[in-house]
Protein backbone atom coordinates (compact mmCIF):
# COMPACT_ATOMS: atom_id res chain seq x y z
CA UNK A 1 0.00 0.00 0.00
CA UNK A 2 1.73 3.25 -1.36
CA UNK A 3 1.03 6.58 1.69
CA UNK A 4 0.68 9.83 0.81
CA UNK A 5 4.64 10.65 0.89
CA UNK A 6 5.77 8.40 -1.87
CA UNK A 7 4.24 10.93 -4.22
CA UNK A 8 5.78 13.65 -2.95
CA UNK A 9 9.27 14.97 -4.77
CA UNK A 10 11.86 16.57 -2.53
CA UNK A 11 14.50 18.93 -4.34
CA UNK A 12 17.20 18.59 -2.66
CA UNK A 13 20.04 22.16 -2.31
CA UNK A 14 16.14 24.03 -3.77
CA UNK A 15 16.10 27.39 -3.54
CA UNK A 16 19.21 27.45 -1.95
CA UNK A 17 21.81 24.91 -0.61
CA UNK A 18 21.16 22.89 2.32
CA UNK A 19 17.38 23.47 2.10
CA UNK A 20 15.31 19.70 0.92
CA UNK A 21 11.91 21.51 -1.10
CA UNK A 22 8.92 19.66 -0.56
CA UNK A 23 6.78 19.68 -3.63
CA UNK A 24 3.52 18.79 -3.50
CA UNK A 25 2.58 18.60 -7.21
CA UNK A 26 3.92 15.21 -7.13
CA UNK A 27 1.29 14.26 -5.24
CA UNK A 28 -1.33 16.09 -7.34
CA UNK A 29 0.26 14.49 -10.97
CA UNK A 30 -1.23 10.91 -10.27
CA UNK A 31 -4.66 10.55 -9.68
CA UNK A 32 -4.01 8.05 -6.83
CA UNK A 33 -1.49 10.13 -5.40
CA UNK A 34 -4.40 12.92 -5.06
CA UNK A 35 -7.36 10.79 -3.46
CA UNK A 36 -4.91 9.56 -1.15
CA UNK A 37 -4.33 13.22 0.17
CA UNK A 38 -7.53 14.06 -0.05
CA UNK A 39 -8.84 10.86 1.60
CA UNK A 40 -5.89 10.73 4.52
CA UNK A 41 -7.13 14.93 5.57
CA UNK A 42 -10.28 14.30 5.26
CA UNK A 43 -10.39 11.24 7.49
CA UNK A 44 -8.71 13.11 10.47
CA UNK A 45 -12.54 14.82 10.88
CA UNK A 46 -14.02 12.06 11.35
CA UNK A 47 -16.78 12.83 14.11
CA UNK A 48 -16.00 16.34 14.35
CA UNK A 49 -18.33 18.45 14.16
CA UNK A 50 -18.23 21.70 12.08
CA UNK A 51 -19.78 24.34 9.87
CA UNK A 52 -17.41 25.37 6.82
CA UNK A 53 -14.41 24.58 5.72
CA UNK A 54 -11.23 27.63 4.82
CA UNK A 55 -8.84 27.66 2.97
CA UNK A 56 -5.59 30.23 1.98
CA UNK A 57 -4.94 31.02 -1.26
CA UNK A 58 -3.66 29.57 -3.58
CA UNK A 59 -2.63 26.03 -2.25
CA UNK A 60 -5.26 25.43 1.04
CA UNK A 61 -7.76 26.05 -2.25
CA UNK A 62 -6.32 23.07 -3.82
CA UNK A 63 -6.85 20.74 -0.67
CA UNK A 64 -9.63 22.67 0.98
CA UNK A 65 -12.68 22.64 -2.22
CA UNK A 66 -12.66 18.82 -2.37
CA UNK A 67 -13.26 18.58 1.16
CA UNK A 68 -15.84 20.69 1.26
CA UNK A 69 -17.56 19.21 -1.84
CA UNK A 70 -17.11 15.76 -0.19
CA UNK A 71 -18.89 16.84 3.51
CA UNK A 72 -21.21 19.12 1.83
CA UNK A 73 -19.99 22.44 3.35
CA UNK A 74 -19.67 26.12 2.15
CA UNK A 75 -15.99 26.99 1.47
CA UNK A 76 -14.12 30.30 2.09
CA UNK A 77 -11.06 31.55 0.22
CA UNK A 78 -8.30 33.73 2.24
CA UNK A 79 -7.50 35.56 -0.07
CA UNK A 80 -4.35 37.90 -0.73
CA UNK A 81 -5.48 41.33 -0.07
CA UNK A 82 -7.22 43.38 -2.96
CA UNK A 83 -8.68 39.89 -4.32
CA UNK A 84 -12.32 39.63 -2.43
CA UNK A 85 -14.79 42.18 -4.21
CA UNK A 86 -16.89 42.86 -1.17
CA UNK A 87 -16.58 43.97 2.37
CA UNK A 88 -13.72 42.10 4.63
CA UNK A 89 -11.67 41.83 7.49
CA UNK A 90 -8.08 42.39 6.82
CA UNK A 91 -4.86 40.83 8.94
CA UNK A 92 -1.03 41.56 8.13
CA UNK A 93 1.22 39.49 9.36
CA UNK A 94 5.33 39.02 8.97
CA UNK A 95 7.27 37.38 6.24
CA UNK A 96 10.72 36.76 6.39
CA UNK A 97 11.51 40.03 4.53
CA UNK A 98 8.17 42.36 4.80
CA UNK A 99 4.81 41.79 5.41
CA UNK A 100 1.72 40.25 3.60
CA UNK A 101 -1.99 40.43 4.61
CA UNK A 102 -4.92 38.23 3.50
CA UNK A 103 -8.53 38.84 3.18
CA UNK A 104 -11.80 37.55 4.24
CA UNK A 105 -15.28 38.48 3.13
CA UNK A 106 -17.13 39.71 6.28
CA UNK A 107 -20.10 37.84 5.78
CA UNK A 108 -19.01 34.69 5.10
CA UNK A 109 -18.27 33.50 8.53
CA UNK A 110 -21.34 34.13 11.16
CA UNK A 111 -20.49 34.16 14.99
CA UNK A 112 -20.33 30.76 16.77
CA UNK A 113 -19.71 28.90 13.47
CA UNK A 114 -17.20 26.48 13.27
CA UNK A 115 -14.37 26.07 10.74
CA UNK A 116 -11.79 23.78 9.80
CA UNK A 117 -8.93 25.91 8.15
CA UNK A 118 -7.06 23.32 5.53
CA UNK A 119 -3.46 24.04 3.67
CA UNK A 120 -0.96 22.09 2.25
CA UNK A 121 2.29 22.66 3.92
CA UNK A 122 3.11 23.87 8.05
CA UNK A 123 5.93 25.47 7.83
CA UNK A 124 6.55 28.91 10.14
CA UNK A 125 2.60 28.91 10.28
CA UNK A 126 2.62 32.65 9.60
CA UNK A 127 -0.36 32.61 7.26
CA UNK A 128 -2.25 29.74 9.30
CA UNK A 129 -2.41 32.02 12.47
CA UNK A 130 -2.93 34.95 10.78
CA UNK A 131 -6.04 32.99 9.02
CA UNK A 132 -7.72 31.72 12.34
CA UNK A 133 -7.19 35.03 13.82
CA UNK A 134 -9.25 36.53 10.84
CA UNK A 135 -11.74 33.78 11.66
CA UNK A 136 -11.81 34.68 15.21
CA UNK A 137 -12.62 38.30 14.35
CA UNK A 138 -15.66 37.34 13.16
CA UNK A 139 -16.75 35.10 15.90
CA UNK A 140 -15.89 31.91 14.33
CA UNK A 141 -14.29 28.85 16.42
CA UNK A 142 -11.04 27.14 14.30
CA UNK A 143 -11.85 23.35 15.17
CA UNK A 144 -9.48 22.35 13.66
CA UNK A 145 -6.50 23.26 11.66
CA UNK A 146 -5.38 20.00 8.93
CA UNK A 147 -2.27 20.33 6.91
CA UNK A 148 -0.89 18.08 4.65
CA UNK A 149 2.71 18.91 5.03
CA UNK A 150 4.49 19.47 8.37
CA UNK A 151 7.92 20.58 8.17
CA UNK A 152 8.81 19.85 11.98
CA UNK A 153 12.12 21.85 12.49
CA UNK A 154 10.36 25.64 11.04
CA UNK A 155 8.21 25.73 14.50
CA UNK A 156 4.79 26.25 12.96
CA UNK A 157 3.51 24.25 16.00
CA UNK A 158 4.79 26.66 18.12
CA UNK A 159 3.16 29.10 16.58
CA UNK A 160 -0.30 27.82 16.68
CA UNK A 161 -0.33 26.71 19.84
CA UNK A 162 -3.50 26.45 21.47
CA UNK A 163 -5.43 25.17 18.01
CA UNK A 164 -6.04 21.50 17.17
CA UNK A 165 -3.31 20.96 14.31
CA UNK A 166 -3.28 17.47 12.44
CA UNK A 167 -0.86 16.97 9.52
CA UNK A 168 -0.49 13.60 7.43
CA UNK A 169 3.29 13.73 6.36
CA UNK A 170 5.86 15.03 9.02
CA UNK A 171 9.57 16.14 7.61
CA UNK A 172 12.48 16.35 9.74
CA UNK A 173 15.10 17.75 9.70
CA UNK A 174 15.93 20.67 6.13
CA UNK B 1 -34.92 23.96 -7.80
CA UNK B 2 -32.71 26.80 -7.70
CA UNK B 3 -29.88 26.99 -10.20
CA UNK B 4 -25.96 28.08 -9.83
CA UNK B 5 -26.92 31.68 -11.03
CA UNK B 6 -29.42 31.89 -8.04
CA UNK B 7 -26.35 31.71 -5.60
CA UNK B 8 -24.25 34.01 -7.81
CA UNK B 9 -23.62 37.54 -5.94
CA UNK B 10 -23.87 40.58 -8.16
CA UNK B 11 -21.75 44.16 -7.45
CA UNK B 12 -22.93 46.87 -9.43
CA UNK B 13 -20.12 49.79 -10.28
CA UNK B 14 -17.61 47.90 -9.14
CA UNK B 15 -15.00 48.11 -9.71
CA UNK B 16 -16.06 51.40 -11.67
CA UNK B 17 -19.07 52.98 -12.62
CA UNK B 18 -20.86 50.76 -15.14
CA UNK B 19 -18.88 47.44 -14.22
CA UNK B 20 -21.12 44.57 -12.60
CA UNK B 21 -19.20 42.41 -10.88
CA UNK B 22 -20.29 38.89 -11.01
CA UNK B 23 -18.75 37.60 -7.64
CA UNK B 24 -18.38 33.47 -7.42
CA UNK B 25 -17.72 33.65 -3.76
CA UNK B 26 -21.55 33.82 -3.34
CA UNK B 27 -21.88 30.21 -4.36
CA UNK B 28 -18.61 28.78 -2.21
CA UNK B 29 -20.75 30.56 0.80
CA UNK B 30 -22.77 28.23 0.25
CA UNK B 31 -22.74 24.03 0.73
CA UNK B 32 -25.67 23.69 -2.17
CA UNK B 33 -24.46 25.64 -4.25
CA UNK B 34 -20.80 24.89 -3.95
CA UNK B 35 -22.06 21.78 -5.21
CA UNK B 36 -24.64 22.22 -7.35
CA UNK B 37 -21.36 23.91 -9.29
CA UNK B 38 -19.38 21.34 -9.03
CA UNK B 39 -22.15 19.03 -10.27
CA UNK B 40 -22.95 21.02 -13.90
CA UNK B 41 -19.73 21.34 -14.74
CA UNK B 42 -18.95 17.93 -14.23
CA UNK B 43 -21.93 16.98 -15.77
CA UNK B 44 -20.90 18.85 -19.35
CA UNK B 45 -17.85 15.73 -18.72
CA UNK B 46 -20.50 13.12 -19.23
CA UNK B 47 -19.20 10.77 -22.13
CA UNK B 48 -15.39 12.95 -22.77
CA UNK B 49 -12.59 10.47 -22.30
CA UNK B 50 -9.69 12.80 -20.48
CA UNK B 51 -6.80 11.87 -18.83
CA UNK B 52 -6.19 14.84 -16.63
CA UNK B 53 -7.61 18.19 -15.45
CA UNK B 54 -5.94 21.57 -15.12
CA UNK B 55 -6.59 24.85 -13.69
CA UNK B 56 -5.09 28.36 -13.37
CA UNK B 57 -3.61 29.94 -10.18
CA UNK B 58 -5.97 30.66 -8.16
CA UNK B 59 -9.66 30.19 -8.67
CA UNK B 60 -9.13 27.18 -11.42
CA UNK B 61 -7.78 25.49 -8.46
CA UNK B 62 -11.14 25.56 -6.75
CA UNK B 63 -13.38 24.46 -9.37
CA UNK B 64 -11.15 22.00 -10.83
CA UNK B 65 -9.82 20.24 -7.56
CA UNK B 66 -12.93 18.76 -6.73
CA UNK B 67 -13.84 17.03 -10.36
CA UNK B 68 -10.15 16.00 -10.65
CA UNK B 69 -11.32 13.98 -6.85
CA UNK B 70 -14.63 13.26 -8.18
CA UNK B 71 -13.62 11.51 -11.78
CA UNK B 72 -10.13 10.48 -10.07
CA UNK B 73 -7.60 12.78 -12.53
CA UNK B 74 -4.35 13.75 -11.73
CA UNK B 75 -4.86 17.70 -11.50
CA UNK B 76 -1.97 19.86 -13.09
CA UNK B 77 -1.85 23.67 -11.31
CA UNK B 78 -1.10 26.18 -13.65
CA UNK B 79 0.78 28.92 -11.62
CA UNK B 80 2.24 32.46 -11.77
CA UNK B 81 5.47 32.50 -12.85
CA UNK B 82 8.35 31.66 -9.86
CA UNK B 83 6.18 29.13 -7.88
CA UNK B 84 6.70 25.93 -9.04
CA UNK B 85 9.57 24.35 -8.36
CA UNK B 86 10.66 21.78 -11.09
CA UNK B 87 11.35 22.68 -14.95
CA UNK B 88 8.83 24.68 -16.71
CA UNK B 89 7.35 25.91 -19.54
CA UNK B 90 6.64 29.63 -19.62
CA UNK B 91 4.16 31.64 -21.26
CA UNK B 92 3.80 35.37 -21.34
CA UNK B 93 0.31 36.66 -22.29
CA UNK B 94 -0.86 40.46 -22.56
CA UNK B 95 -3.19 42.20 -19.85
CA UNK B 96 -5.10 45.66 -19.67
CA UNK B 97 -1.84 47.19 -18.76
CA UNK B 98 1.53 45.00 -19.11
CA UNK B 99 1.47 41.29 -19.26
CA UNK B 100 2.21 38.33 -16.86
CA UNK B 101 3.48 35.12 -17.36
CA UNK B 102 2.30 31.43 -16.22
CA UNK B 103 3.83 28.04 -15.76
CA UNK B 104 3.01 24.33 -15.65
CA UNK B 105 5.91 21.45 -15.01
CA UNK B 106 7.26 20.47 -18.08
CA UNK B 107 6.76 16.87 -16.39
CA UNK B 108 2.93 16.76 -15.83
CA UNK B 109 1.87 16.31 -19.05
CA UNK B 110 3.07 14.08 -21.76
CA UNK B 111 2.22 13.92 -25.43
CA UNK B 112 -0.89 12.92 -26.40
CA UNK B 113 -2.55 13.32 -22.97
CA UNK B 114 -6.01 14.70 -22.89
CA UNK B 115 -6.76 17.67 -20.80
CA UNK B 116 -9.75 19.54 -19.34
CA UNK B 117 -9.20 23.12 -18.68
CA UNK B 118 -10.97 24.55 -15.27
CA UNK B 119 -11.90 28.07 -14.57
CA UNK B 120 -14.25 29.98 -12.49
CA UNK B 121 -14.62 32.97 -15.43
CA UNK B 122 -14.56 33.89 -19.17
CA UNK B 123 -13.63 36.97 -19.26
CA UNK B 124 -10.95 38.13 -22.41
CA UNK B 125 -9.87 34.93 -22.71
CA UNK B 126 -6.25 35.80 -22.25
CA UNK B 127 -5.19 33.02 -19.24
CA UNK B 128 -6.96 30.03 -20.59
CA UNK B 129 -5.41 31.08 -24.33
CA UNK B 130 -2.29 31.04 -22.60
CA UNK B 131 -2.60 27.81 -20.51
CA UNK B 132 -3.92 26.07 -23.58
CA UNK B 133 -1.01 26.80 -25.57
CA UNK B 134 1.47 25.42 -22.89
CA UNK B 135 -0.93 22.16 -22.55
CA UNK B 136 -0.21 21.84 -26.29
CA UNK B 137 3.71 23.16 -26.03
CA UNK B 138 4.22 19.69 -24.18
CA UNK B 139 2.13 18.09 -26.35
CA UNK B 140 -1.51 17.38 -24.71
CA UNK B 141 -4.88 17.97 -26.49
CA UNK B 142 -7.17 20.70 -24.63
CA UNK B 143 -10.27 18.57 -25.30
CA UNK B 144 -12.49 20.53 -23.00
CA UNK B 145 -12.47 24.29 -21.95
CA UNK B 146 -15.12 24.47 -18.61
CA UNK B 147 -15.70 27.64 -17.20
CA UNK B 148 -18.41 28.23 -14.65
CA UNK B 149 -19.36 31.57 -15.60
CA UNK B 150 -19.27 33.61 -19.30
CA UNK B 151 -19.49 37.53 -19.54
CA UNK B 152 -20.12 37.14 -23.05
CA UNK B 153 -19.55 40.60 -24.11
CA UNK B 154 -15.57 40.26 -23.39
CA UNK B 155 -15.62 38.11 -26.64
CA UNK B 156 -13.45 35.74 -24.43
CA UNK B 157 -15.15 32.96 -26.89
CA UNK B 158 -13.76 34.43 -30.33
CA UNK B 159 -10.28 34.35 -28.78
CA UNK B 160 -10.75 30.64 -27.65
CA UNK B 161 -12.20 29.75 -31.13
CA UNK B 162 -11.05 26.78 -32.03
CA UNK B 163 -11.62 25.03 -28.53
CA UNK B 164 -14.54 23.39 -27.13
CA UNK B 165 -15.63 25.59 -24.09
CA UNK B 166 -18.57 25.13 -22.20
CA UNK B 167 -19.99 27.09 -19.91
CA UNK B 168 -22.84 27.28 -17.04
CA UNK B 169 -23.70 30.62 -16.00
CA UNK B 170 -23.93 33.51 -19.27
CA UNK B 171 -24.23 37.21 -18.24
CA UNK B 172 -24.87 39.64 -21.20
CA UNK B 173 -24.34 43.29 -21.23
CA UNK B 174 -22.00 44.50 -19.09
Amino acid sequence: MKTVEDYMISIPDFPKEGIIFRDVTGVLDNADGLHLAIDELQKRLDGIEFDLVAGAEARGFIFGMPIAYNLHKPFVPVRKKGKLPRETVTKEYALEYGTAAIEIHKDSIKPGQRVVLVDDLLATGGTLKAAAQLIEELGGEVVKILVLIDLVDLGGRAVLDGYDVDTVITYHGE
